[in-house]
Parts: C-alpha cells; structure tokens; sequence
C-alpha cells in the first residue's frame, strides 16, 4: 500500500529512535528537562521569537497562542478553510470564550481586501475583534504559502487596528523550502507561532508555541491546566529536533514528487489539475467523470491510498517514506485508470 | 425630534405603568410570584410550548436557548446578519463553549441551499453540527419574514440530520403580523423560542424562552448563575403582559407607517429602496450621491434621527410612538433633502 | 401569616411605585438612560468608588466583581458560608474558571488568622491566589457585621499578598446601620463593592456593582454578555433609589424588632439563642427539645413562617413590612410554643 | 546526589527504551496505532472497566473524567489535601465549570462522616453536588491507601446520593502493592478511574482514563480540543506497558525502603515521624529543633536532595532508581545530622 493520506502518518526512523534513546531527560514540569530546553530556545530563536513551549500537539499549541492573545468576547478572523475553524473541535470557543469569525480568502490565504471592514467598532453588544489568524501552508487550501508581500499586508492591517497575528505554522517548514523566506521572517509577521514536528518532519508526537517570553510564561501555566505538562519531555524533543535538523532538508523532495505526479495528472483525459495551486507536497485535483469517492475506492484496489476532499475533489500527500519508486508506481496507476 | 433609531427606545405608556403598580408581586426566585408564573403559562401556551421562563433580556433567552440545547465543542448554524453572532458580545462562545458558523443566506434567512453540506461528520476533531438558528424577522436583514413553506424546509432539514431549531423571535410580534402564521406554528418548528417584549411591544424589560419543560428546568439553573434571577418580576411581567394584549395588535400601523415613508423613498431621485424587502417595520434605504453618514447628519439637522447601516445604506424603524403626524414631517424632510 | 423567611420577600409600597412611575427613562444599553445614570454616579459616590453599574440580580454584581478581577485558573478565598460559594450555583467557576476556596472564619467572617498561609506560591499547577471575598453582613453567618478593625486587618493581608478584595455587600446596608462606619470606608476597602437594593431597601430587582471606571467599563461587556443589559432601567433604578433614601432609614427598627423577638426567646425554656450574634435584622436561635423541622411547622399553624437553618437552628429575618404588631404576635406565639 | 524530591522524576531505563523503539506505531488521532489500541484494552481489562484512553498526563486524566461525569453548575466533593484541588491549575472550574469543595478528611482520605450532610439539595441557586473524588494512594497526605472497607463505605455513600465516583490513581499501584485489593475491585468503586504510568512505574509520558464506552468516547472529543491527541502514541505506551509489566513488582521494594530509612527517622532524637501513616513509598517526616527548609539546605549538603513539606516538615519519596546502597547514604547522613 502506498498510503497519500495525510504526513501525520509518518513513522519516526531508526536514526530518529536513536536519538531519542540517547537524550538527556530530566523532569519538564520542574522546566529541568536539558534537551526540551535547549530545544525550546533553538526554535525560537530560528523564527526570532523569545521563547518556547513544547505541547503534545499543534491543536494544543494553536490553542495556546488564541488564549494568551484574547480574553473571553473576543473575536478572531480567519478563513473559512483554517484548520483551527474545522478541525480543532471547537477549542477557541471552549477554551478561550471566542467567536471564530470566517472570512472568504483564496485557498485558505487571507488577503486586506477580506479583512477590510471586518475590524468591529467598539461597543458592548459586539465581540471584540482582536486576532488575524493565518495558516501558511494552507492544508484545506492546499498546501499553499503565503508569499512576503502577502505576509507583510495582513501584518500592516493587523497594526493598523490593533489587531494580533497568529500564524498556525503546521506545516511552515513546507512553506520554507518552497519559497525563499527567512524563519526570522515570520517573527516579525506573528505575535504567536504555532509548528508542528510531527508531519513532514516525522517526529511521533509534538508541536511548539513560540511568542515572547510573558506570553510562554503565561501559556506555560495554561499548559499546565489542559493537561499538556508532560515529565521526559527530552525524549520527544529529541525526536523532534532529529526532524528538523535531518529532515526538513527533504522536503523539497516531497514537493518534486508532488510535482511529477501533477505533471501525470495534467496528462489524463478523466482528470484536471491547478498546477498553479501545487507549491508543496498536498496535491489536489479533479475527477472529471465520476465522483471522488469511487475513484480513490478504484485507486486503492490498485494498492494507492488517497482521500476525497469534496464530491469530484481527491487530496494526495507526500512525506518522507514515499521514495521515487513509489511515485512512478503512482503514476502508472494513474495513467491506466483515469486515462 | 423624531428618533427613528430603534424600537428598542420605547417607554412605558401611562396604562402600561398602572398595570404595573397594580400587579400582584412576589419573590420569583422562590417561583412564588403570581404574575410571572401566570404570564410564563400564558405565552407558552400561545405558542404551542410547554413552558416558558422570563429573563431580563433578548440576550438572555437566546443565550439560555443555545444553551440547553448543546455542549461545549458543538456548532451552530446561523445566517451571518443573525443578531446572535453580531450582537450578543460572543456570548454563545463564553457561556456555551460552541462555535458559531455563519452562512449566506438572503436578508438574514436561512434555507435549504445554504444548508446543505454544512452538517460535519462525526469526528473527534470537527464541531459537531447540532442547532439551525433562524432569526424572524430578520434585525440586520431589513426585517423580513420567513413564510410558512420556508419555515418548514428548515424544520425538515434540522429533522433530517437531527439538528434542534432555535427561533430568536426578538420581533416575532411583527412577523406574526406581516404574516398569516398563528404563534403555535412556531412551536412546532422550534425547541427553543425566545421573545421579546420590549421592542415593538413597549415593556421596559424582558423577553422570555420557551420551549419544553425539561429544558425551561435546566434554562432556570442557568439564569440563576448568569445572574438573571430577580425578585418581584410580576412587576415587569406585567408591562410586558399589557404590551402583548396591547401593542402587539398596534404593530400594523407601525407597518403601515413604514411602507407609507417607503413610498416617498421610491419616489426620491436621490434615493433607492427595494420594496420586496420592505415587510415590517424596518426600512432599509440607500442614499446615491453621498454616503449614509453625511446624510444622517443633513436628516438630525431637520430632526429626523436614524442610523448609517453601511457605506450608503440607511436604516429606520418604526414603532408606536411614532404616529402619524411624525411619518408627514419625515415624509416632507425626506422629499426636502433628497429629491 | 407573618413572612419571616427572607427580607427577599419585601413588596414595593405605593409610592415607591408611584417614583418608578414618574422615572424618566430612556435605553441603559445606549447609556441614555439619564435615571440610572444619575443613580449609578450617585451610589458610587456614596461608596467613594469611580463607577457603578445596575445589574438584575445581587449574584450578577457579585460574579461580574469576580470576573473583572480574575482571569481562569485562579482562585478567590471566601468563608465556607459565604454566599457566593454556597448560594449562586457555581458561577465563579462557571463564568470566570476559578477555583472557589472555602476558609473556616467565625460567623461567616474572614479573619488574618484563617487567611495566614492560605495564599499560594507561584507553580504553573497551582491555583493562583487572587482575591479575599468577604460578606457584609454575612447572611449564612447569622447578620454578623465586620469592624472597622477587622475590615483594615483584611485589606492590610490583601496589599501584603497583592490580592484583591471584593465585598458582597448585599446587605451592607444594614450594616452601617448597626456600626458607626461610613459608606466611604467601604471604598477604601474593596476592589469591588456588590449592594443590593431588593432586600431590606425593598426595590422589587435591582443590585450594583461599584469599582474604578476601567472595571465598570469591563463589566458592562460582560453584562451585555451574560444577558443583564436591560432597557429602560430608570423604572427599576427609581424604586431603588427610593428604597435607599426613605428605606434605609428604617432599617435600625428592623434590628430593634429582631433583638425584642431575640429576648423573648432568651427567654423561652426550650429554645437558646447567642446574642452577641445578633447584630442585624437576622435572627438565629435553637430548639433544644426537638428538631427545627418539626418546630418551624409548629410554628407556621400558628402563622408565623420561619426557615429551618440546620438539623436544631432556625432562621426569622426582618423587614419593614414586619412591624410592631406582628412582633407582638409573634412573641406570643413563641411562648406559647416553647415555654 | 540522591533525588528523594517525586517518583515523577524517573527516566527510562534502556530496556524500557528498547521496547519503545521496537513498537509498532501508527496514527492514533485516526485510532490507528495498534501499540495504544493494545495497551488501553489491556488496562482497562485490568480494572474490570470497557475502555481506556492514553493521555499525555494524570491532569488530563483526572480532568476528563470530571468533564465527563459533570456539567456546569456542579460540585464535586474532594478532600482538601486532594492532587485536583492543589496542583492541577484551577482545571476543574475552567475546563468543567465545577466547584470543587473541600472536605476535611483524614491523610486525605474521605470518608461517610466527613461526607454526611455535604451532598445539596435541588435549589437554582445551589451548585448541584454531583461527584465524589477520591486520591489513592493520597499524595500530600503521605502515601495513605484506602482499605477495601473504606471504598465500599464511599460507594455506598455516592449510590445512596446518586453521586459517581472519580478515582484519582495515580499511584493506584503503589496501593495495590499495599494492600491485597485486586485492580478490578476498583473498576467496581469509580465510575471513572485515572491511573499514572510516569511515577513509580518509570515511563517517560503518559496516563489513563478508565470508564465506560460512552465515557471515553466523549472523553475522546475532549481530550482533542484540549490538545491532547496525539501520533505515534505507540512509542509511549510501548514505555507505558514496559513499566506496568517490569516495574509495578519492583514497588515493594520502594515500599521496603522507604521503612527501613523511616525506622532510622524513627530513632533519630531530633526528628519525629508517624509510622502508622507510613504505608508506601512516601515519607514524611518531621524536625524538631529547626525548620524544614533548613534542614533540607543541611541534607542537600550532604548529597540528599527532599523537599519541605510544612514549616517543620519534610517529604521524601522511594522509586526504582533509588537502590539499597543510596538508603545506606540516607541513613548515615540522617543519624549524623539529626541524632
């Protein structure tokens, strides 16, 4: 089975499990953990941030950086695609007390001209506006990025009223090796920066919250009350830290492959392709005579696994353990089925 | 001057105080005051419902409906001019802990089309879809009225997908005017109702939820802690008593005025109106050749008070200190200044 | 039946009625609703605080000074029979996340002793310690007043551990009427003051809130949120009022007729009262011979209604609508009774 | 240096290593890693309940089960010593909206004395007691296990009242080494059990909810909007499992220790310690001629590093990483400087 699902499903590697055995533990409740901490002060310093907070995941993480930035009745503006609007189980109003507020961007990208007029006045009886949150890549969107102009626009509206940037950097090390910004970039866009070490990088569990240091004291403690304190925390810190130094580098073959299967998929007669929408490793495309749900069930009996993402729509994911071989056997299927 | 701002500014008439002074009070926290009790029965059984519980506020009685009829992590459907999500200081996030998702709908209503697909799945990690909340009138839609057939395609859509019905009927006393349909139809679409009285109808305070008495039981607990409990309520209950057996059936002069300055609108070269929308008693006009706030100052300069709505666009709402008399001079001012 | 249940109870006479009436009124969610205004600047001054807020109910004011001095995870110190721990059905944790913790003081009163080391360190998984919430006169604790002294020693342990300190002053009321303190020491005292006006003053609904304009002004959002913004609030602020200036006055009757009842019980071979106890219109006593239950049924076929307040204890309360001869009858009763 | 601070500070041994690297992992947001799968039936098939859930901490796991076995506006009842009450951050009120209410039992154990007359009645206006919490074997109150007698006396109480019954277990195995109550018995005691593998047992990460079906499965939704879903879990439960299989039957050992170093305690003439309370691996103890803190700065001197646990008392704890050669140290160094 060559499995396209999602790059959550990466397993840590032999080498990755090496490095976890050889870390340096001690207890991260009591911050005396030496590897999350060294950690911890790595990452953020790679975005320019004051500080870090290793959590268990990138819901957790997300969730944190809306709850040091608001107070309950506030509101927060996001696209209709993000992942904390679908896929977090209703967290921010749970957690925070605040409206999740949707806006129509472009494949999940918010842009001035969706935001404008959407800042609230100041009254009693409305929510009170207080945080863009981008996503950068956009998964539902696509995997695209935002590029630095597009980046410094939604940082420019957010000062001009006040507002707070979160960026839900799930899958930024995507969107750094498929453009040319600088990590330290990012520190100047978001007040909060959610990554993840447990998608393309392939570490087993965890994800970061970087912002300054007031702001991780004070997510420290809510970490604390969600059940996110965690004690050998070294061990998956050192995972982690295996992934970024070892295989962020590779992400760039996760997007060539995503492109070579694209080009196929431009080629078949049953299906259709937004090459300009393909900029890292999520590739989406059409099914043009039947419905998504009974070619990914035609695809799997040919040993590929892939997701529908809408009724003619079909998501596939690279990662790490899908090698070349892989992607020309993907081809092929492609070739015989839908062409 | 002539304050055409909101029907929520109406005062209490003279009749009105002396149903007051004369009601026979109690300590409601203890469910021993006789007007209240009697007053809950009766719109209750107005509107085909079980039970009914009078709370301080609109706000109230929405909230206290989202409430009973979800849990922290849940969804609710809405129309993005719903009062609920605009002007309720995100208060279903803060005190229910559910995510309030915003459609497209036509002047503030809900229907099929807009609905489909919007249910989620079952996963741990969406919001579980569990209310359709629809608004009639339609506040911020220009006040216009769900029909019968309308109301019923909901209800069949919330059944088909085991969704409850939440019914803000902050003016259901004009959409019950506007329209043929009885108050105990609501009561077969809705598991929550919540009216208010204090609009159109005149009381100084109140609106009540209604729905079964299970969840009237569990709506008490929750006023109680949110602070709603009050003493001598009969006292209130019973100006809102005198605005229902009163005012409600003074609403289509309230209409009727409107339509009629509605019509002086049409005829305004320098004014737009589009009378379909026109239902009730909140006219919604655009001004052409400058924009709404400069014309809200030339209308105050001539005593007429009404309030920007958008960019161009201008609201009014009429209500029963509004007589015929005022409807003339707005009509003359309004020919002044715009033809 | 002589009422002695709760000073809850109290019906607004003639001509507080007849000042609700002639009240000009206008919309309090607008503020332009000039009768509460001038009651809320009037109240405040009274307390020397900044600003004052009217709110439906006494739970309201008391939980809204919780909100705007905690954020979630932490923790006020309160009396185990304060009200706000025993008797507003979890609000503070469920509006405001904080951890309610119960201190063993005398009569409902806090004292230095029991708050020494009370106050937590600074761990992420502790509670942290926030505000000392005290009761003025403590209802559960029998209408026992604070001291100046004691007031000065509880603020001294607040500045000293930087906590805050918020007053349920529901019954402040007659406090200063049985102690020579003025309202103003209050102010100098607390964060946050919560008075009520439907209990001895008589209004039928009716409380405030008292603190600096930046926690008024915060308070109103969260009022506007829980369903506590109301309309035309001048009605119900001119009862009020009217309780505090004519009312308030005669509250010292209503200790002067609670210490007549109180010696005639010391009096009474089966029942045992502690008079230095009594200092306020709450009257606590024992029945030695059988069990409140059962006494407090004795008593009501003879027309008087009392509360049984513990397995032996019983509760009467006074208020203005009790006068000298229902005192009479009621003494007679007693001796009849339990001599 | 010798570390008697927590058993939270253990590390993973290399064989506990090797079989984390060795399991087989997979996505458990998806439910599918079959190391979890595994692991959770095994547990939960150990305690005699339906289902289990890996969460990332014993604060996660207390707090799901509260969540799921309450609603807001609730009480549970807790003794004051209680791990939920002190050293979970407020995450009962903030997360459930519960008030949680001390009890003044003995080392921390409650029992149908102090339980009597707790349990509220059905008012609005009071919190709705609903759970009773139990912690065994109780951390700040010294290591204490609850007799079979005990829990039978507390179930009975809570079916009495219709209450359920939260287990916090977190050194549950530490109980079961002391007493010969079999895990199943307890799945008979709680409606809800949460059991600790990164104390005593020596896993890096991770604890459990016990329960029914129904309960874990809301406690799924919940524990992702916390945050605490997570990937390749297997590698930690593979951890988990090692210390359940391998370490539970060393805690005898830490139990053996703990009362050969408190027999010295017990002989030295400037220390003073209650051995009828010492019953697993925690031991306190206390000073007699000085101050706890400074008598922990004398043992951090000499290489023996416990905490301060009251003004004159000190806490240390045994776990598998502290052997017969570290308590001779302990021993030498007690009788040196406290005899």
């Amino acid at each position: 089975m060559i499995d396209l699902r999602s790059d959550t499903v990466t397993r840590p590697t032999p080498e990755m499990l090496k490095a976890m055995t050889e870390a340096e533990v001690g207890d991260d409740v009591f911050e005396s953990d030496p590897t999350v901490n060294k950690f911890q002060q790595k990452i953020a310093a790679l975005f320019g941030m004051e500080a870090g907070l290793f959590v268990p995941s990138g819901t957790m993480s997300n969730q944190l950086g809306i709850k040091v930035l608001t107070e309950p009745g506030d509101e927060i503006l996001i696209d209709e695609k993000g992942h904390i609007f679908n896929y977090e189980t209703s967290a921010a109003p749970a957690l925070s007390g605040v409206q999740v507020t949707t806006l129509q961007g472009k494949q999940g990208k918010l842009d001035r001209a969706v935001l404008e007029n959407k800042v609230r006045g100041n009254f009693d009886w409305e929510p009170r506006t207080k945080v863009v949150c981008i996503e950068n890549t956009t998964n539902k969107g696509g995997g695209v990025c935002y590029s630095k102009e597009e980046l410094s626009e939604i940082k420019e509206f957010a000062d001009e009223h006040e507002l707070a940037v979160h960026l839900d950097g799930a899958r930024i090390w995507n969107a750094m090796t498929a453009t040319d910004i600088k990590p330290e970039y990012f520190g100047t866009i978001a007040d909060t920066i959610s990554v993840c070490f447990s998608k393309g990088l392939g570490a087993p569990v965890g994800s970061m919250l970087l912002s300054s240091k007031m702001n991780i004291a004070k997510a420290r403690r809510y970490r604390k009350m969600w059940g996110g304190g965690m004690r050998q925390v070294g061990l998956l810190a050192a995972a982690a830290e295996y992934g970024v130094d070892n295989h962020w580098p590779l992400l760039k073959d996760d997007h060539r492959r995503a492109r070579d299967v694209a080009e196929t998929i431009a080629g078949c007669s049953k299906l259709a392709i937004d090459m300009d929408n393909l900029q890292t490793n999520i590739l989406i495309f059409d099914v043009l005579e039947e419905d998504a749900v009974s070619a990914v069930e035609r695809l799997q009996e040919e040993g590929i696994v892939m997701i529908p993402f809408g009724p003619k729509t079909i998501r596939a994911t690279f990662y790490f353990e899908i090698g070349d071989e892989d992607v020309k056997q993907v081809k092929t299927v492609l070739k015989k089925l839908f062409n």
